[in-house]
């Protein structure tokens, strides 16, 4: 029995182009992605004997031995956490290659939810198990769509914090200029906080602004064992802590004892100890951002600041290139694009190789990624090049 | 990197009664098997930090945060194999607990597939993308059962090599013999290779009696680390060699360029070498029986014989016990329930425990068991006492 630190590393990364009318299957989108985050390790097909695709999504592991031919596939598995399925499935990859299982595992995402079906009120989706732990309570009252059920958390943190929806649109401002840095992100125009004040509400507190995009596109990762990821193509960057966190129960968020602590909570710290990283040694941090609030939520759940100060945290630039704490280098969710976080590990490991373009964070070294899944778990996972 | 061989066990076992009319649902039922398992391992269930429910199942892993309080769960996933999920769980749940991820993953089954909606037709799993892969192209042409979709490698094996209907009689009658043994088991009946004869044709070759029960019931398993394992309350029982194997593309049963072989043939050769045992130290062997025909198939690409020479095998009371090579003593998902062969894993922990009551293999001491899933995917473990 050992430790993952530093075991495992991400030593492939690929991403098709983020749009909002592919006119492509969420499978062709992923395959695409795919061949470009093998061929970016210097692999080719062949080499992949570990697949974990996503686990509401539209493909098997099969479905990569029938494109691809993979010759012999030796582990696959999924991660039902919504958002933190990434690095759930991260971990699993991990614990896959560090035991000799399999040499490299294949992440991929692939979603054509802007053009397509869409991902979350479709028929398949919909009659899944965790669609039921998600809004057991809430959606008989007619709230189905995410900024529903999001809400309340925000509202929460509102009522007893003094949290300000203008501090919620600075995050937004600030991943929308971010954004404005990268050719591949769907939004393109510049966002003030009076755009986002003035953006109409969805759900309240939420506004248009603070909501994520439904977009086309694909990502994918190849993890790999430390050891063999000396000899690759490209700087490995080693996951050093890497932790998943459950909610207390029940996981419906307005039952939840404590409806302003995300699963995260219990994630960060497992993840800083495996690391044996500080806070201050994060130079740039990748956090899901499904709704601006859960960044927010997120920064004091990972131990940046205290709990109700996430507010006051985000203000005067912190999050800012250039600031204290970088966040969400590439855009997000909020304004790059919705590939349930695989593109924040995408970006990280660019940020880490210094492959981030006009959005590098110079000499980065240490960073942090997350992901949030709508049943409260988070995920948390720290990377070093 | 290393190996898994020997580095888990499984630590407890539990099992619901099997009935075709529980009047529960199939979470109560997993619930009641799961604490017997946690109970049995001689644990409470705040010691359960890593949970694999069935990928095609009613559950998540969050529901066992809601009905027994996990405080800290730190590993989620499920395996989307089939009727090989099981093993590609234990898989998945030794390389957790051998990185330190997990303590004791719990891995549970709950189905109520006679009284309640059925698991394969209902509203839900026709959407999941594994049922795509399965009958891509047979259920447009209406053979959306399993049995239709198995008669083609059944009739296929008979062209070939001469298999008789007889022989796959025999396995039945040899399962159900063995049922009578065991005091929880659904078929309480005798079967003589008339009895089989006799029974009408569900789709040809396969006869009534070749298929196996629809069945209500929960079984669940703890897997442990090894390190772990030696002070816990039962006699640990090691996972020697471990792996899953999936056929080569495409996946879809009619299409596959050989018809006769499964993923289990190139599971095989890895499990044997990993744990470092010749077939004939094989004591007893729990193989996995969604029909018939499947037990035969297996055991050659299992290598106990050779392609073709499954039917001559399984004759002459080799598969009975006292004979060379026992199969499924417990009555298998022929004669015993369908518990996506989870009940098989259960067996074969207590016979290598000496706890199989008048199905006891004498000092069994090395036993095999295996999973089939409708992709094509096979999974092998050897266990050890």
């Amino acid at each position: 029995m050992g430790t993952l630190s530093g075991n495992g590393a991400i030593t492939g990364i690929g991403e098709t182009e983020y749009s909002r009318n592919s006119g492509r299957s969420s499978t062709a989108l992923q395959m695409e992605a795919s061949l470009k985050a093998i061929s970016d390790a210097g692999l080719s097909p062949k080499d992949i004997d570990g697949v974990i695709p996503y686990a509401t999504g539209d493909t098997v592991a099969e479905d990569f031995i029938t494109n691809f031919g993979l010759p012999d596939l030796r582990f696959s598995a999924t991660t039902p956490l919504g958002g933190a399925s990434v690095l759930a499935s991260v971990q699993a990859a991990i614990c896959a290659v560090d035991c000799g299982v399999a040499n490299h595992v294949l992440i991929p995402i692939g979603r054509n939810g802007a053009s397509g079906v869409g991902g979350r009120i479709g028929n398949r989706v919909q009659h899944l198990p965790q669609f039921r732990v998600v809004g057991e309570f809430e959606m008989p009252l007619g709230q189905i769509a995410p900024a529903q059920l999001y809400a309340h958390m925000a509202r929460r943190h509102m009522e007893i914090y003094g949290t300000t929806s203008e501090q919620l649109g600075e995050i937004a401002v600030t991943i929308r200029q971010h954004a404005l840095l990268n050719d591949n992100a769907i939004m393109t125009k510049p966002m003030t906080l009076d755009d986002h004040q003035n953006s109409r509400i969805i759900s309240d507190p939420l506004r248009l602004n603070d909501c994520c995009l439904e977009s086309d596109g694909g990502a994918a990762i190849i993890v790999s064992s430390a050891e063999r990821s000396k000899d690759m193509a490209q700087t490995p960057i080693y996951v050093m802590g890497i932790a998943e966190g459950h909610p207390d129960s029940p996981s419906t968020i307005t039952q939840r004892p404590d409806m302003t602590t995300l699963g995260t909570a219990k994630a960060a710290p497992v993840a800083f100890e495996m690391a044996g990283v500080k806070h201050s040694e994060i130079d740039v941090a990748e956090i899901y951002d499904c709704f601006s609030y859960i960044v927010l939520c997120q920064l004091e759940d990972l131990g940046f600041c205290k709990k109700g100060e996430g507010g006051a945290f985000v203000q005067d630039g912190r999050i800012r290139l250039g600031g204290e704490l970088p966040v969400n280098t590439h855009g997000g969710l909020l304004s790059q694009a919705h590939m349930i976080g695989l593109n924040h590990v995408v970006e990280l490991v660019k940020q880490l190789r210094g492959q981030a373009g006009r959005a590098q964070v110079q000499d980065a070294e240490i960073g942090l990624v997350t992901g949030y899944g709508d049943m409260g778990d988070g995920a948390v996972a720290i990377l070093r090049r």
